[in-house]
């Protein structure tokens, strides 16, 4: 029987700010449910990250080009796009107010992970962290360095899809833990059929995260126990390298 | 805090035949894994469901199209893409051999969910159901009537997606419990910011799932407990409509 797999919700943060150390709130949160396995891989939401790491932007600051206006059409606020093209590389589509690009990361997502914030005041919205497999892997060593133990660490967010309908929350930074599990030549889950595949395991698990995350207000972290994932992989790794990407 | 979410490996299935009473089967796995508790929600792999439906086709008894040929390439086998063909209400991307397409049920994936068995002989491949959430309601139907305990059921399988590497397990089928949980209007994980979205939790439970399924040999299903997404959805909602999709 193969062992199971649990997600623990890490409730009782503050309200971040700019500078909080997270990896403490993080390290004193993951003992209140008990303490850190080894093995162990700590979730914790992109926007916590980002809130600590300063990446906030007041709007009023903010003057959209023509561009950003054309693209906010009647219903969007031009200066969040003008901020979302500021994080972008490329608009993959767009549906006024609508924006899908490209971010910085290589990540496709709406607006460019840029989410408005009423936490900090209406008027101001949260990027997505500069790099976020530095994020998680400063966060790792905190963690490492306050508990004993070097969980694996994941930074997730909920994007959307082409296709299908919903979010789902996936990996944008990743420490401690391989992204990508690589299958091919392996069995599948019925025993008998060669894989051909890698499974994204790291999305999976911010996915399961999510579960626990969702449920309740103010859990912007979860432990998730029993994973297998053994390695040092990057969210990078999850970008489709440009030669494999038919959907450019 | 927020209660645990478990993930837990149901193994010890035989090697599936068709019309063999997968429900049964699973129930009696259940069992050993300690029994049904309400709100579980049990998740398995769609080849088994589709072994069970008997939708597994024979490559020699397929003639291939001149656009088969054509799009088997080099390297792919032109009755496998034939029978991918015949799945396809629309071929999305192509490139030999790979074929991406719209299935009936109205799923972009890879091979129309089509993939080669070798459990089945060297030449056989299985199909995806052809009603999987009319498939998920059956086998609730019957593990409520065995073991006294309606759980929800999923109907998995592994997708790629567009623009991220490695694939993740999906919802193909959904009963008993809410595939799209809408947070619009709610609050989010760190508490403050309103919500505009809807979650594919259905998807996410089905990554989760896999977490358990893929970490060891011939695990077709797990149970999921502790999420909460009551209600009565189906996987055909997960299907974006065309008017919303960006991507046709």
């Amino acid at each position: 029987m193969p062992a199971d797999v649990r997600v623990i919700g890490l409730a009782g943060l503050p309200e971040l700010e700019e500078g909080d150390d997270l990896g403490r709130l993080l390290a004193e949160a993951c003992g209140r449910a008990g303490g850190l396995e080894p093995g162990d891989v700590v979730v914790v939401a992109q926007k916590a990250v980002s809130k600590v790491e300063g990446r906030v932007v007041r709007l009023d600051e903010v003057v959209p080009s023509p561009r950003a206006v054309e693209l906010a059409g009647d219903d969007g606020d031009p200066r969040q796009v003008e901020v979302i093209l500021r994080e972008s590389v490329e608009v993959v589509r767009s549906r006024p107010p609508l924006v899908i690009s490209r971010t910085r990361h290589g990540f496709v997502c709406a607006s460019a992970g840029v989410d408005a914030s009423n936490a900090k005041g209406p008027g101001t919205v949260i990027l997505l962290p500069l790099d976020p497999d530095a994020s998680a892997a400063a966060l790792r060593d905190r963690l490492a360095e306050l508990t004993g133990v070097a969980p694996g660490v994941i930074v997730s967010d909920s994007f959307g899809r082409a296709w299908r309908q919903g979010t789902t929350d996936v990996a944008l930074g990743v420490a401690g833990l391989a992204a990508l599990r690589d299958l091919r030549g392996s069995r599948d889950a019925v025993g008998y059929e060669l894989q051909s595949t890698m499974i994204a395991v790291a999305d999976e698990i911010a996915g399961a995260a999510e579960l626990v995350m969702g449920k309740a207000a103010n859990v912007p972290a979860a432990i998730v126990r029993g994973v297998e994932s053994p390695g040092e992989g990057l969210a990078a790794e999850l970008v489709m390298p440009s030669e494999r990407d038919l959907f450019p």
